[in-house]
């Protein structure tokens, strides 16, 4: 018995696949990923129509999917991300459904419990055997770990591995087992390697992130919680890349042992680990080919599920246990509230990811950012879309200080006792309109609903208006 | 946020078990478990009734427990196995509810579809941290592969994970992870390392054993099975080791490599793994010490999971993909309907385990047993209990020639070309009761139904009676 499929056609029609239904994908392979535009593109020449795509992220490289949109091939997305490209368009309209906004830990939460239903799940699988066990560290589309990819393969009713490296039965070192899969279909390339993950991780140079990311480790330090045994998630982004490279360079001059860094991992991380930093990594995403190769090699980097990562069903997470993370935000409102959804404009250009769920459960969550980007002001009166409700950001530090929130008096007392630079909040966004000049108020018609943000319990925390 | 309880007690009371619930325990420790022992004692002290146990297994160093089924602590108990000890208990009618028997495969296949539910999961833990990741690998305990403990954590209402080796969080390499975990309890032992794993695998020197075991290692040689890519299975016991070591030999002369060994594993099967006879080793349970060894440091020798292993509701299993399994059998009938529950006093010695599931699967069952044991005949015309039927079995190799499964002609053909001593199973019979004697027609009163033996899709394959 083998559940090769001799095309991805033969495998969709076996999966029973049809109008109406929900099919789903995981982002591992990010904007190179190739498998989520062919079976589109496959489903729209079979002639089935009006499915809802359940995907963990959706990336600029997904933009085709727009056409099918437009054709109502696809009428529903349920995502915990949109990159631009397909944001802007969905802000524009082009979806007949809103989009449900998940995070990473409520979309494996939903579908366990059940709130969430998948019919047919896509793995795009960097390496697989015909009985579909297959793993994401190997293979020339390698993409280390498959974190999100695990609860697709468990709770769909039907699950097809997709693979550009067929190997023989048994896969040893498999990340996902065959009990879960139906189909296997060999294909040519499933994404483009250079998409897939960067080849190294850069610092930033921009003197401003440096500075933000600086004040920020001095102030994670000062809160003290910098010690050992500390864990914490960083982003990829410059300034949480930064505050890491300044966090180590804290942890060694006072000889902290860290537990654990956790989250999408650079090879930042990596170097922090075995440079006896860490103890280890708890990886759900691979962000660059170091981190792949570390995944691969070193059991102390260790591949978690999205539901270990995250979800708020779990018995406990590795989020769960955070002392630690270091967020971005697009922007962030006086009752600390931040967006990472919408652009200045009101487009989807994002979402929360993790975001959400990591601030809800860290000791400490820290927000970097600049005062403002291209002349729009990141601090503002309120923030055009919730994504993580201000109750779980405990502060804010930006290039002219750091804004605590008000129900953590003890941390500004202790960032004060540092002589660290802390503002009000209302003070940031009143220098921010003054660099800037206070914004243009933005009239959004609020007639049509194009996407509903979830909170990581399921609840509406805001909707997004199409632009 | 930690999952530690101070007290195994605390630890039950936390869970909120009450009369009448279910418990589990898995049987990687096998005879030396001190974990089910322990925690039915503390039950019953606390003055909770009316349980039914779902074990995976049942071991002679669980006679304890026979004392808990006559106070009434225990009154149900669900399992694959259940060893002479307690087996001769409950044929004598100790435990109130009637056994249900099931399968390996069976076992994890009914709790997650439901239909056996799990209130309360006690799992031995070699090593843990203390959010209940843990493994079998390491701990002076260690007992390799928690192949058949995965579902009770995944399923159960409540997880208590019971370790005599605590690390720091995160443990690495972990097998069980924290997100099926609701408490965590440190013991002095959960076991007693020389019941757990034997400390080296043994080949039988007995001249009938070693006679078996050639044949059936000659019939699997002529069935045309044993060629590049073959898979097996093969038991612990005498003959089936010693037909493990002679196809060894078969493949070392005709440069033979395999696919996977598969099953529960010994240090004779990782001898083959090293010495480049397999692939791969996928492992539910470790016999030995050399087993846990090279579980421990070998990627190609993969810990599954029960269901992987062979449950018959997953998409694919490992059984699943077998082409040949050697088994024993404590009686088999004219119909080749083996027996592997009860003794030939109908007293339960024993049970499934794996070996209905593997036999279903594999392309070639062989049943490996001496014609007699201690002047009882193994060759019975209808043995007192079905545990797997004869439509799973292709062939009986005993010391004095072959019996073929009507059912299969081609196969007996190809024996009989390989000039192997081929026999009609009545004539096996008949030769049985010419060395022994007739066997003395056993009386069964029928007035008590001690047990029920499940087929692995659930359905009632045959009911064993006190006696």
């Amino acid at each position: 018995m083998s559940k090769l499929a001799g095309s991805l056609r033969e495998a969709i029609a076996a999966s029973g696949l049809r109008d109406g239904m929900c099919i789903s994908f995981h982002h591992h392979l990010r904007s190179g990923d190739y498998v989520l535009n062919m079976v589109l593109d496959e489903i729209a020449a079979m002639g089935i129509r009006d499915l809802t795509v359940n995907a963990s992220s959706i990336h600029d490289g997904h933009a085709p999917m727009i056409e099918h949109m437009k054709s109502g091939v696809v009428t529903g997305l349920e995502t915990n991300y949109i990159g631009p490209a397909v944001g802007r368009a969905i802000s524009e309209g082009v979806l007949k459904n809103p989009v449900i906004f998940r995070t990473h830990g409520s979309r494996p939460s939903d579908l366990e419990q059940g709130v969430s239903k998948i019919d047919v799940a896509f793995l795009a699988a960097p390496t697989a055997d015909p009985m579909g066990n297959c793993t994401g560290k190997i293979g020339k589309s390698a993409c280390g770990s498959l974190g999100y990819a695990f609860v697709d393969a468990q709770c769909a009713a039907k699950t097809v591995v997709i693979t550009d490296n067929l190997v023989d039965y048994p896969l040893y070192d498999w990340s996902i087992s065959e009990d879960f899969v139906d189909y296997v279909v060999q294909v040519d390339a499933i994404g483009d390697p250079r998409g897939i993950v960067s080849g190294t991780t850069r610092m930033p140079k921009d003197p401003i992130a440096l500075r933000i990311a600086q004040t920020a480790a001095r102030a994670i330090d000062a809160s003290g919680l910098l010690k050992d045994g500390v864990s914490f998630q960083t982003g990829a982004g410059g300034a949480s890349l930064a505050t890491a490279d300044f966090l180590k360079q804290i942890m060694l001059e006072k000889h902290i042992k860290g537990s654990y860094a956790l989250g999408g991992i650079t090879g930042y991380i990596v170097d922090m680990l075995n440079e006896g930093l860490f103890e280890a990594i708890q990886d759900v995403q691979c962000f660059d080919l170091k981190a792949v190769e570390s995944l691969r090699t070193n059991p102390r980097h260790m591949e978690i599920t999205a539901s270990r990562y995250a979800s708020p069903t779990a018995k406990s997470t590795a989020a769960g246990s955070l002392d630690v993370v270091v967020l971005g935000a697009t922007q962030i409102d006086l009752d600390f509230n931040v967006n990472v959804h919408t652009d200045s404009k009101g487009y989807i250009i994002g979402g929360s990811g993790g975001h959400t769920d990591v601030a809800a459960c860290a000791k400490l969550t820290v927000i970097v950012a600049p005062l403002s980007r291209a002349r729009m002001p990141i601090v503002v009166d309120r923030v055009l879309t919730v994504s993580t409700p201000g109750s779980s950001v405990d502060m804010l530090v930006t290039q002219y200080g750091i804004a605590v929130n008000p129900a953590r008096p003890e941390l500004k007392e202790a960032l004060q006792k540092a002589h660290l630079p802390v503002k009000d909040i209302g003070e940031l966004k009143a220098l921010a309109d003054k660099i800037n000049g206070a914004p243009k108020k933005r009239e959004i018609k609020k007639d049509r609903i194009v996407a509903k943000v979830q909170n990581r319990d399921g609840s509406l925390l805001d909707v997004i208006y199409g632009v």
